[in-house]
């Protein structure tokens, strides 16, 4: 039973909010509701039922009908409400079982048919941004920016930002993950974009610093250990190097410059269909064998992207779409990492 | 134990992507990660812990440092593999005990100070609408609308839409749920936009229906058929009255033109922090008995949005956000509901 929203979309194509499928050894099941019956009709080819109550119950109809005996659940897409639901529909004969996510684990790895798509959403996130720098002026609210990136990215076909787009002036760019404020540019302020968009359901994800005017030595030191720690874990991602040494990489480089301690995240992710997939890149997880880490493999996208935050001052992260190649990493984001000046 | 991200805005302000709360009858604790640590020492009133890995596994430490006994959580809210990990991380003299989702039930009437905010949102909403109309021609993209629609909902101060904005034309009104596409607007074509906005974290929601150029008799039929049913469906909002009861009055009107068939979908929702809270518009639910169905009560936010689709011709929805009142209801919606034109 597959309930994880990407998941069936990798599976079925189906981009809806209500989709559920069952596969298995020799046919496969897809459920949705009622607001998708024609959308599923005409582009889900295994076969469709619509369901008029929860997704689960229907499920549970076709798994009665079926005689399916033990239906494995993927433990962090199913709601103890929804098992009770499910378990209390299902004769006791049928065993639900908890499996590991082996199909989050197939995704990690794209076909080439997936890394074209995730560079048509790249270079739209690129020129999205490419086309709103034109315009963008001391005076603007960090909101009206962020209106500005996501209608470019709309115009240019894609279905939604990937994430909430964050825009960040002055003191409030050492908050990593901050919403766009009524707060306006100013002179000799920094400025933070951190941006994706989904086209096609695949995702990117870019970030670029700026300064309204001269940079003076304190934020031009900033973002040059931010930018050396990027491009040294850029250099160490290749096939079979393990995500913590990626991680430790760009992390090394920012203790060179006593900014360790103001990099409060980890280095990297996995993209896809989702903005946040295995791998994650980040330090060595407690628990975990250093012989049973993750490790990179040709065909993987990820994103690289260390920061360093100073509160009430100010903050850097420079990040790029990566693809692992064969022999080291292919750079997608086409976007120019030189501290940008705003007109 | 609270997981869902609106209880936890609801309790604490904290807008984030990553919260936990702990209440017990003497103290509250909230839990997030370092990227929201400034935010939540600022904005915070309880103790804030900031937790490097699940914060599940930091409320397992405050749980077991405070010898907590019994710990209620939300099913809807915690998945099967969270709840595995808990329960492994506390001494088995610990109870984990699902509980009925009374936040929600809390959260389903407004407050003064929510209805302000909600009348803020779709104020704000339906001025973004107005200020798009003035630009919408045939030949702009499904895509395009939608993109401007959210910029000026942006512009306008919104933190985002409160769900992906449905624009739809010609027969694609008939999905429901349509995705905006590249498709653009012809004359004599149906235009269908469903939009709403978030702004200060409450939403609002609002569907109209227009027309490229004069629109024929089965397009005026169909719309006014829509428009009976809704104001059917205004007409029966007051407190007391079942919820089913206002869903069977927009029905009832939609069957006396033979289109019950064609409204696949429920009269509507409450909403207020999330675009779909309790309670649901809709038919009375099997297995639930007439006396135990919910009753609107005053205070409550909703919204009508009867609509009937023809597949392969079209489909009209017509949708208000609603206050429940003393005496009946105000509709909070200032936008006209005459089937407009495109100039």
């Amino acid at each position: 039973m597959v309930s994880s929203p990407a998941n069936v979309q990798y599976l079925s194509g189906f981009n809806g909010s209500n989709g559920l499928m069952l596969l298995a050894p020799s046919e496969a099941h897809f459920i949705t509701d009622p607001r998708y019956a024609q959308e599923a009709s005409e582009t889900i080819t295994c076969k469709v039922h619509i369901a008029k109550g929860p997704l689960a119950l229907e499920a549970a109809k076709i798994i009665k009908r079926k005689r399916f005996k033990k239906i494995g659940f993927e433990p962090a897409w199913m709601n103890m409400a929804e098992h009770g639901r499910l378990e209390k529909a299902l004769p006791s004969r049928v065993l639900l079982h908890p499996v590991a996510p082996f199909l989050e684990d197939l995704r990690a790895v794209k076909s080439p048919e997936e890394i074209a798509l995730i560079r048509h959403s790249v270079n739209a996130n690129s020129e999205a941004y490419a086309r709103t720098m034109k315009r963008v002026r001391t005076g603007l609210r960090e909101l009206e920016i962020a209106a500005e990136l996501e209608f470019q990215m709309k115009v240019l076909g894609c279905e939604k930002p990937a994430f909430e787009t964050i825009v960040a002036v002055g003191e409030r760019t050492a908050l990593p993950h901050a919403h766009p404020s009524l707060r306006r540019l100013q002179a000799n302020e920094l400025l933070l974009i951190d941006m994706g968009a989904t086209l096609d359901g695949y995702t990117s994800d870019m970030t670029r610093v700026l300064f309204a005017g001269k940079p003076p030595k304190k934020v031009r030191d900033l973002y040059q250990a931010v930018l050396e720690a990027q491009l040294a874990g850029l250099d160490a991602v290749r096939p079979d190097i393990a995500v913590s040494q990626v991680d430790g990489a760009a992390r090394n480089v920012l203790k060179s410059h006593k900014l360790d301690k103001q990099f409060v995240h980890s280095t990297g992710h996995g993209l896809g269909l989702e903005i946040h997939e295995t791998p994650k890149i980040g330090k060595l997880q407690k628990g975990v064998k250093k012989k049973d880490e993750i490790k990179l493999r040709a065909g993987m996208v990820i994103t690289i992207e260390p920061g360093a935050y100073i509160a009430g001052f100010g903050g850097v992260r420079i990040e790029d779409t990566v693809l692992v190649t064969e022999r080291g990493c292919e750079v997608l984001t086409p976007t120019s990492k030189e501290l940008g000046g705003v007109v």
